[in-house]
């Protein structure tokens, strides 16, 4: 099976379920025996769903790109980091033209965008790079605007209730 | 490892990402070993999810219970689908007291209440009954008042923008 017309998918705002909707989409997909490339950005250590994708290899691959430790101290992102997230975009354009992916996840691209790794116009450039065939999905706070205009579908996740209010850390196997 | 204190979550609003977010949520928690118990209603129709769920048997069990032709038909529920959510109720009672699951996930729980499956009290009496170390996640269109203000985490995906509003139908793979 192949996707048709693959659409530019957006999960954005405050509230928990933006990376999980994205993983559950994988994984519905892979039941029809499609192939997602999952990039994550911001996430180095090490969140469950990484060893859990990877016993499902065959329909889909999971990558970390670039960590978020800068951002705990408060300052632009390091050369090495921007290096990582261009090797990211390679990686990206690559699975553009090689056509062996049906879905291609952009895990907290948007966020990414926020911390400066990378710049709003460098994303749009890369989504106009998109085959028709391949669904396209980005997660992450902050989207820019420039890019929800583009997104053919928008999902803002909204926080109307969370436990981190009450003071609840996160936790391992919930929150990562 | 096991959840300390488990929280109960839902997953509401008119957007795309409920279900998927919890079936990721299961994924990632399966990645710590913990083990998901998920029950989903009104959904006979074969979700995508299912068969990649069903790979990852160690962790994941999946169940359907009921279906949403009904709907369809613009009726009220026959009793044959009554008596299907009634033994998922007891399914998931005696998951519950079973301590083989951490996480339960009750697929389109509230839009079940809505469409006259069950009744909001009944869903409530078995929330009071989930015990501390186990995450109880809820999703569906239609959350219930109630139901909001005994939970620990809401969060409403939004629609923004979704290409339905553009005549495109559900896609194999994406939607279901």
């Amino acid at each position: 099976m192949k996707i048709e017309k693959g659409f530019i998918q957006v999960y954005t705002g405050n509230g928990k379920g933006k990376s999980t909707a994205a993983i559950g989409q994988a994984i519905r997909a892979a039941g029809h025996g499609l192939r997602t490339l999952i990039v994550q950005f911001m996430k180095e250590y090490p969140y469950g769903e990484v060893e859990t994708l990877n016993k499902l290899s065959e329909f889909i691959t999971i990558e970390q790109y670039c960590g978020d430790d800068f951002v705990l101290k408060k300052t632009l992102p390091p050369q090495s980091e921007l290096d990582k997230v261009k090797k990211a975009f390679k990686r990206i354009e690559s699975a553009f033209q090689h056509g062996e992916y049906d879905l291609v996840i952009l895990d907290e691209i948007c966020v990414s965008i926020y911390f400066k790794l990378v710049e709003t116009s460098a994303v749009i450039e890369l989504i106009q790079k998109k085959p028709e065939h391949i669904e396209l999905i980005m997660t992450g706070r902050y989207c820019p605007q420039e890019i929800i205009e583009i997104a053919d579908l928008v999902t803002e996740m909204k926080e109307v209730k969370h436990y981190y209010s009450e003071g609840v850390l996160a936790r391992k196997g919930i929150e990562y």
